[in-house]
């Protein structure tokens, strides 16, 4: 299946991109070179030089990052990938240009637009202000899953399974809890509610409950194309209201790097409102997500890259998968994503 | 060329499978899991959950080795392969099911069938009734090899090569003894006859002859589909009858894991009636030959790699291989598999 | 596109090709073994026993080497790839096969004949003199690049890059100097002078200039198909001759080992007239090029496989590449060795 193309995808988290850095990034099969230019703003360029495709990424910054000079043979392109320096011959500068995508710093991210680059308007991106580096401590990270991105979807919607592969995280409760498909427009909506649950320690404590206490639990993922999914997590005392509980916030964002890698990009995320101890909430939930010993390293990586070597690289409908109710969400999203891609492939046509 | 599907095929060594194991391993390209049930009865599932095709061999065995749970999202099914229960939503159970193929624990192997069910009848496993456990001592391994498995049967089907590449086992005699292909039926047996051979020092102490004396030595092997070898080698001294020589006997048989690899499996066996010594003379027939330093892993397995890179990943009789008299054998065992295949191929279309 | 067969490709440097020794080498995908006859002459041979594929290269000489024993079942073939010896069975040698390529050793180096053998003339090798090892002191050595050959037939007919990529050899006016194409007959010439050049220490050092002299340097490529290049580099003081001035000369001689891998042959000669210097001086050009820390290596490599990577195995003029006038030498090249295989597919067809 071909990739949605008029989207925007995470390139990368905005902290990868210091100033001075060239950041080389395989996304939707192709390399991209990513740069702040002199006003520090973030730039993407496909990273080959028009004349003999040398990766402009191991070439150098020029003019006070007014451009890239190429590694190869010195031909210069400033920021929008216009040749505007020739060094050979009669150094007349020729009308080249590597492709620029436009790029914009959002939300603690670096997205970039795959398309028509006139149809490119961030205000498409999805709503990750709570990763807003003004108002939230924020942590980031990133992995490589050796599968197609939209697995990853697919686990992120269906939460049933951290009752199997995350008991660090997991209750008996949590497959029994209510569970609720919401499509608003091209939004989908995964809902889990718990009622009357016994948390594990660990998440007990996380979440302010009194000793012994029982309590209702929620877990809400929002999924939109191409595969931005936001993930609420809370919990109150059974019996009262859940304004009153305690929630936090991750983001999980895949972007395509060929067909069977993606690029996992997550986020945590807590209101600075809590004080100093917000970056070191954010910078656990770092920790014990996607660092080396983290969940979703240790946990959901091996499944979803099994699940991946079980297709031998069939497609995942002509499978046959025999699905549940649990699956209503992620069975929306895929269908969402690919009525887009077919549009696009007709509009193109 | 396709696999023969409608045979047994040795998925595994039957002390492989301890209670409690569960076994991941590709044969004929696939992924299958092997377990003992809870009367110890070996079992092999397609090791993909219908639902989003995880391994059920990352989950675990239930109910005193009843079924498997899904790592993913905790469906569990039965040692047929029927999903019996469903932790989600309303809990019902759907009508889902992984496909259970026909195996059976014979001559210390685990055997599977991987064609029609019911045509599964073990009677149909080729004789290896001397690697019965009761009456014989017997010590197996396996090691995988890069090539198409039929590379394999060739190797052994024409011995003429010990002389050349298995220096220890071999004599200058090797190639000039008498060479006989008898095929009985579907069985097609390779037959070598030495005269008045001069061991190596290794060999003669071990067929127990004389000092001095010359012997006469046999190695005859039998082929059976798809792959299933046994060799038994012997010598006496010359001028004596054969059944007053000492022969032993091991088995060599090849499962495809891919089209270019294959699982091969040894067992060396000795009659329990020696005594004690038996088990430690089948323990170092399988150092000999197919540990880390043995002659299958160090010698044979080199060249029938480089054969196989040689190769290109072209077809062996599109490449028009020149035979000699030494291959009648093993073009007499690939022309009874292709003509399998072939009415295979034909009755399923 | 497929390769120019009816040419000479460099197989092997002499010095690689002891007395004894077997060299498997891949060469235009297929794999040959070369080596040393009894006369000392070079020979190729196809490097698979017709009878069972298995690597000649891993058998042993024969007869003072008039011939290869097969590994596997002990054929013997002679120098010419006939079959000569046949130990199994009636020992009728069969008229089997192994095809021989013509091969000369010429230039200090082992060149191999791909196309008709009839037609192989060694005269039509082009002129490496400067690496016949009576007159010149020659060092040469080999590395891989995981690129096609073209890309590195390209990257020496223009070195304006080595301004970017090599900055020990290089100064800020080598794009600026004075660049000619010229062709004779089926060869090709890169030519560039440059004017009153400040050279770096290292080279001003190397070519004898006087302490704050100016000088006129040249960087004059030859191209032969199928890409065999040789390079002169000089430099005199400005205003004096060239004649007066000192220059080096080495080869980059390319072989196709795939379609996106590489053989580098390179070798730096100086003549023997300079007394024992000039060995030393050769040896040092090896280190200082294509030695693990050489130029090639850590600077042209990189590149060249990073433009192998970015083509994502498209083809090049599939991929449009925007040319400069600096590429003319190597376009040209690349037009000839595109007509010639064309002139030979049709030929043949």
């Amino acid at each position: 299946m071909p990739y949605l193309r008029n989207t925007w995808y995470v390139a990368a988290w905005a902290k990868e991109l210091a100033a001075g850095v060239m950041l080389r990034r395989r996304l939707l099969d192709e390399f991209y070179v990513l740069f702040r230019d002199s006003l520090d703003q973030p730039r993407a360029l496909v990273d080959r030089c028009p004349h003999r495709f040398a990766p402009l990424s191991m070439g150098k910054l020029i003019g006070d990052r007014t451009g890239i000079q190429c590694p190869y043979h010195g031909l210069r392109f400033d920021v929008e990938g216009r040749c505007i320096h020739n060094p050979h011959g009669n150094r007349k500068v020729p009308p080249y240009r590597t492709p620029a995508l436009p790029v914009v710093e959002k939300f603690s991210a670096i997205w970039i637009w795959m398309g028509e680059p006139d149809a490119a308007d961030p205000a498409q991106i999805p709503d990750f202000s709570f990763l807003s580096p003004d108002e939230h401590a924020v942590a980031c990270d990133m992995i490589n899953i050796a599968s197609h991105f939209e697995l990853e979807s697919d686990n992120i919607l269906d939460l049933s399974h951290i009752e199997y592969i995350h008991p660090l995280f997991s209750s008996d409760a949590v497959s029994s809890g209510d569970y609720e498909c919401v499509t608003e427009g091209d939004t989908v909506w995964s809902k889990r509610h718990i009622r009357n649950d016994t948390l594990p320690t660990f998440l007990h404590e996380a979440f302010g409950l009194p000793a012994g206490a029982k309590a209702n639990r929620w877990l809400n993922v929002r999924w939109d194309a191409p595969a931005c999914l936001a993930l609420w997590t809370g919990a109150v005392e059974s019996g009262k209201s859940r304004d009153s509980g305690r929630e936090t916030v991750g983001a999980h964002l895949f972007t395509p790097e060929t067909a069977n890698t993606t690029h996992y990009f997550f986020a945590a995320s807590y209101p600075r409102s809590l004080g100093r101890i917000a970056q070191q909430l954010a910078d656990d939930s770092i920790a014990v997500a996607i660092g080396p010993e983290g969940v979703f390293t240790t946990e959901d990586k091996p499944i979803i890259e099994a699940q991946a070597e079980n297709m031998l690289g069939r497609d995942f409908w002509e499978m046959k998968p025999r699905l549940l109710s649990i699956d209503t969400a992620a069975v929306q999203a895929r269908r969402i994503l690919a009525k887009k891609i077919e549009r696009e492939q007709a509009a193109g046509g």
